[in-house]
């Protein structure tokens, strides 16, 4: 069938999508999702079809196409194309598999995974997916597969010899000890690649962090020749597409704020076989407001890890730690990463529990490479003798250092209404109100704590000060923090 | 935050959305699938959100706003309205809960159907509970509340005394026994008011076919009084709001083409409960290519059905029946009435498989009653004396005679390739080509076979001709069958 392209004006950040008028779709017994062959003269593109019901959107004898399609055709609205049906993926069948309990092999699972990765699953399919891992649950092996799955359908990183890497499974604002293990760690002679995130929930990633002192978005080569140079590098992961099937998969995760076990193992795992590491520390932080809520969840995550690093022949270690609050004074990108350069400083007013945390995963880390005995002494001496400040500076030189943000004109003071003890700060809430503020978008915006769990606190005292760039954003975080605070104060 | 409509003339035909650029989705610390408040100075509506992350969709300052919303609102482009987040729907927590694999309580269930049934839900939060609900599998319990919410998020028939009712699982192309049983039934004295559907996949529905001889969209009003006139109804259920929830459900089915079992059951009994049936017959044909493929399944799907049943209340007989090849000659709205009329007719050329399995099915109802012991002897006697011709007389002139269409002009005669016996004849495909011919909306377009399983055939003579309304769909269809028509011949 011919049709004539519309110009539907919409860019999806990757699927292929066509729409039909619904009278066009009847005549080839064509149906929401189905796949269809759309052919220019030279070219053609599989993509998943969408249905006009009325002629406003997508009329009788046109074709609705949006930009990725349009480009990848090199056609205009008024251009005639061709479209034909087409099976759906193979992979189509391998999720059906899973939803009725089959066990998927390596074959099976990179085709799903590699068809996430280049956008050929629709939404529905992609949540069949992550329900029947979720509910069918994958075996050991299976997350071995999605593992080595993501990998694959990823670039790579290589080093030789002993590369170590680090690993927080999230949730705790401020908790920044990335910053100050990685030099310390490369300070010892050590290789320590490390790729982070940007902050999905949260108030900051590591990589917006690393920002406020450096370039993170490196190329590949260029990742290389910072790692050659100073041990280590701290830079964004995101952007050198290492297992890149992960973002895709949290796209359909988040609505139902669901933690699929396998896919999250895989997930961190992949990232880390993607840049050769062959020993990995693994921080679960335990608490209310986090992901590992329970001892007993966090035990379980813990030997989940070491099984699959075993299988995958990497050597991982897993730390629990405390994440019942907020590690450090500041929340936000600026304020996170002045925290940090404080402890490597050694400045007294320096948060404590932040540099105790780092020291005790750096000196975990050094035990791990066999080196050391007591690898939390040699990190302490690393870090207070300025050779661990000495290295970031060297780091951030070698990625390129960048101009200071400046931190967020507009504060609002927000105080204790009642007299007592700290109990609880919520990590959630503490996050979101620095969010609203503009983080981390805009790196000067967030919270400085003045107040941690068990200190005492007056009426009328600071618990914390909001920054933003901007007034707008001040309010509409001022509007949020005054129905919820995100402290409770006891007696 | 305020901000200006743009109308983005897209109708969803159901679901509230609402686009922002994602710079102000940012602001509001929003994502996509989230719900938002849209305010205008005296209407609100709560809206899905999507993000748009080009301005070329939606521009900062802006708000895409479909159809619905528009409507709703009654605002128009360039308008200002006012947005702010709104939590999910507490059906959400259900549904993560299932996933956990929490057993649901009615009110829970209620929630989810009610949000379903109101579009309040994404396709991914669908998608999720339906796989939930295949997974971990629907108890007993479930399906029996998911029926009853099924039936009060919907619109309901009452009929006093005795209600008959009956339902096949489908997937047998011209299996149009309800047109034959219900008038045969009728003739005997029973209530039996027949709401059916359209196809969905296949060639015809019931209504499809009744609708080349009578009107079957018909209000809840009038469907009474046709039944209280007459006996007995065969309207199109669609129209009148019995369970809607259904519909809506098959949409995330589709995708992979799963049958959720607890689904299943839930909405064909909730379609019967919402007419006060007292007595059903369920048809559940077996065969290769339709829905029970073994007779393991089949005998499962029947004790379930009987089970649910009686924990209705309700009198449920299942009939597990051939499902191997097409009823009838005729495949197709226009072909497969004119099947069912030449049943009433006594036409000695009428089809004798779809005469011999109306005449069990309705002589099984009518043993039901109670009334009959050869429930069988008493059918043929009512068929072939005229009665069940008489009463379907009856029931088209009280929902409205309406004019005969006419068999398509453009055919094609399709023809066997080979010599020998016809083995097998796929149901889906024969459907396929059917619906590309133009069924069921063309109502005259079609299949008319000459070959039934078992038949001898040489090479070269009519398996089957092909009716279509236009040539260019009748071309479609006959690309189709070049590839595949559908007949399996063997030695």
């Amino acid at each position: 069938m011919k049709l004539r392209v519309k110009d539907m004006d919409i860019a999806t950040g990757g699927i292929m999508v066509a729409i039909l008028n619904k009278k066009d779709a009847k005549k080839l017994d064509l149906h929401s999702g189905d796949r269809i062959l759309v052919k220019d003269h030279s070219k053609e593109v599989t993509c998943i079809l969408d249905i006009s019901e009325s002629k406003k959107a997508v009329s009788e004898g046109k074709i609705g196409l949006f930009e990725e399609v349009l480009r990848h055709l090199g056609v205009r609205r008024g251009n005639t194309v061709s479209v034909k049906y087409t099976g759906k993926p193979e992979s189509i069948k391998h999720i059906r598999d899973k939803l009725y309990g089959k066990h998927l092999n390596y074959t099976e699972l990179y085709h799903i995974i590699d068809d996430i990765t280049h956008d050929r699953l629709t939404d529905i399919e992609k949540t069949y997916f992550v329900a029947a891992g979720f509910v069918n649950k994958f075996s050991t092996q299976e997350v071995v597969d999605l593992t080595k799955a993501m990998v694959e359908t990823g670039q790579k990183l290589k080093f030789k010899g002993v590369t170590l890497d680090k690993h927080c499974v999230g949730g705790v604002p401020g908790n920044r000890t990335t910053m100050v293990v990685v030099p310390i760690v490369a300070a010892a002679g050590f290789t320590l690649p490390k790729t982070s995130s940007r902050a999905i929930t949260s108030a900051a990633g590591t990589a917006d962090a690393m920002e406020c002192l450096a370039q993170v978005e490196l190329s590949r080569k260029k990742i290389k020749q910072v790692v050659h140079a100073t041990g280590a590098c701290i830079v964004h992961g995101g952007s050198i597409h290492l297992a890149p099937a992960d973002d895709k998969i949290i796209e359909v995760e988040h609505p139902l704020s669901i933690d699929a076990e396998g896919q999250l193992l895989a997930s961190v795992m992949a990232k880390k076989f993607s840049v050769t590491a062959s020993h990995v520390l693994i921080d679960i932080p335990m608490g209310k407001s986090v992901k590992a809520k329970t001892k007993k969840q966090a035990l379980h995550l813990k030997s989940m890890f070491e099984l699959i690093g075993k299988r995958l022949g990497m050597q991982v270690k897993v730390m629990i730690t405390n994440g019942s609050q907020p590690i450090g004074y500041g929340i936000g990108p600026l304020l996170e990463a002045e925290d940090v350069m404080a402890v490597l400083r050694n400045n007294p007013r320096a948060p404590q529990d932040l540099k105790e945390k780092a020291l005790t995963l750096a000196g975990l880390m050094l035990e791990m490479t066999g080196k050391y005995k007591d690898g939390m002494a040699v990190a302490r001496k690393l870090l207070e003798d300025g050779s661990a400040l000495r290295k970031m500076h060297q780091i951030i030189a070698a990625q390129g250092k960048v101009p200071k943000p400046v931190l967020g004109h507009y504060t609002f003071v927000a105080r204790s209404t009642k007299s007592g003890k700290v109990r609880e700060i919520d990590n959630e809430i503490i996050a979101k109100i620095a969010r609203i503020a503009g983080a981390p978008e805009d790196k000067g915006s967030g919270l400085l704590l003045e107040k941690k769990v068990g200190e005492l606190v007056s009426k009328g005292k600071v618990l914390y000060t909001v920054y933003a760039e901007s007034s707008s954003k001040l309010d509409l975080a001022v509007d949020f923090l005054k129905e919820n605070k995100g402290y409770h104060i006891g007696d």
